[in-house]
């Protein structure tokens, strides 16, 4: 089966038109594409190189490419909008009710959408950051300064999770891995004890788990079915036992998790859009 | 001056919503907003709430709110249309012309946009992230690994910037920092010597990096003007006498640097959209 070329079109970085282009096709099971990403498309001769390469994949593969653009120049759209392909304007669809009702004109120039970070933002991305990675895997020791503990064991999802956070949202994120030690004692650590309001623990399906430490050492004891069951069970009835909440991270993107930790606790972040 | 409120409505995590408001929001210079993340509206009583909240900001600042929304399934997004704001429907606006286009219905179910993430994707932004992190600041050794090596003084920007592109691309990113004693050698430190083509500097402006280290180090001789002039044109003298690409990170967001690298290196990303 010939799959469609799906085009991200931008202006700037590509992140917008990815994200949006991605949550459309989403909704279309089934269907496999081929994706190209066109980001700084912010000049007149760059439209046209993009315009050659749209209109290729059109004639080699018999089907017309969609493209997502979040161009906002003028000139720059006006000649890719005379490509051969599915143009989705997400500039064009909603400028025009913003300017309505904001009553304002807007620039039509090629955006910062993620922002010349103004360094109060850098500073605290930075932070946030810094304090991710020396908090890393039951390092450091400023968890009077976290907004979250995470809590799991090896290899649930912790560190990705948390550093997420920190990048997207600035929150100062730990990390403990649950040790066997602690998981045969079936009481929370002493390091973590004195911060229960800040834990949240990640848990995991075992089958999903073996897969992950099966990759990391194969056919260890570490990668077992009856470990890994084991540490689970132990650390379900810890998180239980203490009331921590809890997220399953087996189906979840490390997007979603960062999300759903944030709903979930109320914590403030402290970048926002 | 009254701020107008914005929410951004999603049935998943908002990061769309958030996302392709911002965007359009920066179009609109000098105005502010106050802004609004609801996530995980995915019933009718989650959207019945969202509905008095969204009419409570209406009734307390006179001003219309701006509603970007995500939201997939039809009855929860009836309910958000009876609402007294002006709503921005992504999915009405681009669903009709791909359905047409695709010649298939969409699901209009609740969206796994940020995928639940299947094992090969996890995989590889796990050991992406584990790599990154493994090789932050000059440290871990298996420089032939890696995808890119970024280069730059203390506080170029290299760390946030290698974990991103690790998170959200899968590259494998080392950074090494520039020393006194490398700047004044003058040549390249011998560890990096031998991957000059995965090399990547980051520089900055002499006012901003005194700034970030100032914040770091108040009143320190790393903090110092002259420190800072002195790092920072012996690192580009550096970087000029190898004709080590560079990209100066004072105005770039992270989101920007990584997609720069990426579009002027050609690094295949490990993970796409």
């Amino acid at each position: 089966m010939s799959r469609r070329t799906v085009f991200f079109l931008s202006d700037q970085t590509g992140v917008t038109a990815e994200t949006m282009g991605h949550s459309l096709l989403t909704q279309f099971e089934g269907l496999e594409f081929r994706t190209v990403t066109l980001p700084f498309v912010s000049s007149v001769d760059k439209a046209e190189d993009a315009v050659r390469r749209i209109n290729r994949a059109a004639d080699e593969e018999g089907l017309r490419p969609i493209i997502f653009s979040t161009l906002v120049q003028d000139d720059v759209r006006n000649i890719v909008l005379g490509s051969r392909a599915l143009f989705l304007d997400f500039f064009a669809a909603f400028v025009g009710p913003l300017e309505d009702e904001l009553a304002t004109r807007s620039t039509h120039r090629a955006g910062r959408a993620h922002g010349m970070a103004d360094l109060a933002t850098y500073t605290t991305r930075m932070n946030a950051t810094n304090f991710a990675l020396t908090h890393d895997d039951g390092n450091g020791t400023d968890y009077a300064r976290a907004d979250v503990i995470l809590l799991g064991v090896s290899r649930s999802g912790k560190t990705p999770t948390g550093l997420y956070m920190a990048l997207q949202y600035g929150i100062y994120t730990a990390n403990y891995p649950l040790t066997e030690d602690d998981l045969e004692a079936g009481t929370l650590p002493l390091r973590v004890n004195s911060y229960r309001q800040k834990l949240y623990a990640l848990t995991i399906k075992a089958e999903r788990l073996q897969q992950i430490r099966q990759e990391r050492r194969p056919d260890s004891r570490y990668a077992s079915r009856q470990q890994v069951q084991y540490e689970i069970r132990a650390a379900e009835a810890l998180f239980a036992r203490y009331a921590i909440p809890s997220l399953d991270t087996t189906e979840c993107s490390i997007e979603e998790l960062a999300s759903r930790i944030l709903n979930n606790t109320g914590i403030e972040r402290r970048l926002r859009p």
